[in-house]
């Protein structure tokens, strides 16, 4: 029996990431409707939203969901109230320090993981108590570990240095890639991009669409004097790098940052002016579906790799 | 019959990556003769040097081995007369545009391998006729890509975009990583960073020591406005790294490089002013050993893997 299906109580361990304005409770139940386990990503939620938001997606669907929260978000901690008074059964804390609520949140009987980017808090998240690690390589979407450890060395080093269950992210939308991760010592994966680009996203069409076009090379990771976060080369990114190229300081690069910045982008559609958060692995991705044939295409793939893979012998 | 295993004619599909200053004769025969294939890095050699490699390697080993030849290196013309005139049959062209001397070599008789960071050139390669093609990601040491895609991501990018074999490159060191990176498709792995922490490579013993103490966020990919090169985080790495903060031009740059930092950092083993490259896999390297322990060690690794993966299904 596979660790994280156990966990969870889910058939297929793969889960799609809570990801700001993007993974509300539609994609959410229609991941976990489908196998897999859906998470609505709170970071971009006001409290009564995302109220709402799990209100629905219990509505949507009986099979078990998650909510992925910030830990650095402002409404953190009205969040953990209203996760625990409407009864979610998993919580994937990140960006942040996993000793603050992992006991907490489990004495309120919640299954809790937490996102990291490097083996020191891989290790700290073990002792903190937590049931599972999501280890997110350099080239995931949206926010990033400062040390750029991509998931082909991050999941092996994470491996070695903690027992509990192991979810594996950045760069994987695939079932090949599925089989990578779990060859290299995952339990189970997380997709994010992939997810962006279906039909239940929330993400404006636009976005979408972009997504569906790049190429290699067409996203970076920028910013990394503020908070590093990978999105799409656009006008925005260019002002940005310019003005990083010329040696600006935090504040400088703060107040071209502005405001805003990833709403107008991955939720109005503006794609000049916004911030378009999304993996390098979105250049592998050519359409957009609904999130059951993803699933599924995924689970299908993994499955013929693996007969692929399983007489080589040398 | 595995394609990379009957193109060079060797027992395991790996090959030790031809690196300046850590891979001569001594590393390229044993790798050799442990059954997958050595490469003589001739990017640091002047041609008189390469010529005794060749000649020493030839007496070390009657197993099929390659040279790799950086194309911009001043020496590229002198150095490929050289390959022709001692009879090596396989070369690994890189760092320069695959149409320029592929059809000269392969005229030649020789087996011609190019190595890529991006689609582009990869399909660039097919085109121009070379046998295989190394796609190398972006947590590789040395020498790296501007468009930062990881191996997670490049393999299956460059799979879907060329028929002819693969070799992945960065961030493999083990049997897993093996596995992974043939899960991804490709048919073949090079492997950099492991086989300088041999006994056999030529790197400096304080620069072989050092690469075994590091851990993850210890390398950095630096000097992006020169030539992107990803090396261990030392007192010259942040003496660059204070500079391109600052918004220094290329010049300026280029000044504070100045000359025969990678000689002095991975050859004399100068850990402080030197530039000691090698990829982020170095972090799960612990000990120093034998080509050839390192490599059984790689294939019994894999062995196990694929009987743990392949009753896997969902």
């Amino acid at each position: 029996m596979n660790r994280i299906c156990q966990l969870f109580n889910i058939k297929y361990p793969v889960n799609q990431a809570g990801m700001i304005w993007c993974s509300g409770w539609e994609l959410a139940s229609a991941v976990s409707n489908a196998g897999g386990l859906g998470i609505i990503g709170a970071g971009s939620m006001y409290p009564d939203v995302l109220k709402i938001h799990i209100q629905k997606c219990k509505k949507a669907t009986n099979k078990p969901f998650a909510v992925n929260l910030p830990l650095l978000y402002p409404y953190a901690e009205e969040h953990i109230k209203t996760i625990i008074n409407e009864g979610v059964k998993i919580v994937f804390t990140s960006a942040g320090n996993p000793t603050k609520w992992t006991k907490y949140l489990k004495d309120n009987g919640l299954i809790v993981v937490h996102v990291i980017a490097n083996v020191k808090f891989a290790v700290k998240s073990e002792e903190a108590g937590v049931d599972a690690v999501v280890a997110e390589g350099f080239e995931a979407g949206g926010h990033n570990g400062r040390e750029e450890t991509t998931t082909m060395v991050l999941i092996p080093l994470v491996r070695k240095a903690i027992k509990i269950p192991l979810i594996a992210a950045g760069g994987i939308a695939t079932g090949r890639g599925m089989l990578a991760a779990m060859s290299l010592g995952a339990d189970g994966v997380q997709m994010g991009s992939r997810f962006v680009a279906s039909n239940e996203s929330s993400a404006h069409l636009n976005f979408k669409n972009k997504i569906i076009e790049t190429n290699d090379g067409d996203t970076m990771l920028s910013m990394k004097k503020l908070v590093s976060v990978r999105l799409i080369k656009n006008k925005f990114y260019s002002e940005i790098e310019r003005l990083e190229n010329e040696g600006a300081t935090r504040e400088k690069l703060a107040e071209a940052l502005g405001k805003g910045r990833s709403k107008l982008g991955m939720f109005d559609g503006n794609l000049d002016d916004g911030e378009l958060e999304i993996g390098q692995i979105s250049a592998l991705l050519k359409d957009i579906k609904p999130a059951s044939e993803i699933l599924k295409e995924i689970i299908d793939e993994f499955n013929v790799a693996v007969k692929e893979i399983r007489d080589l012998k040398f």
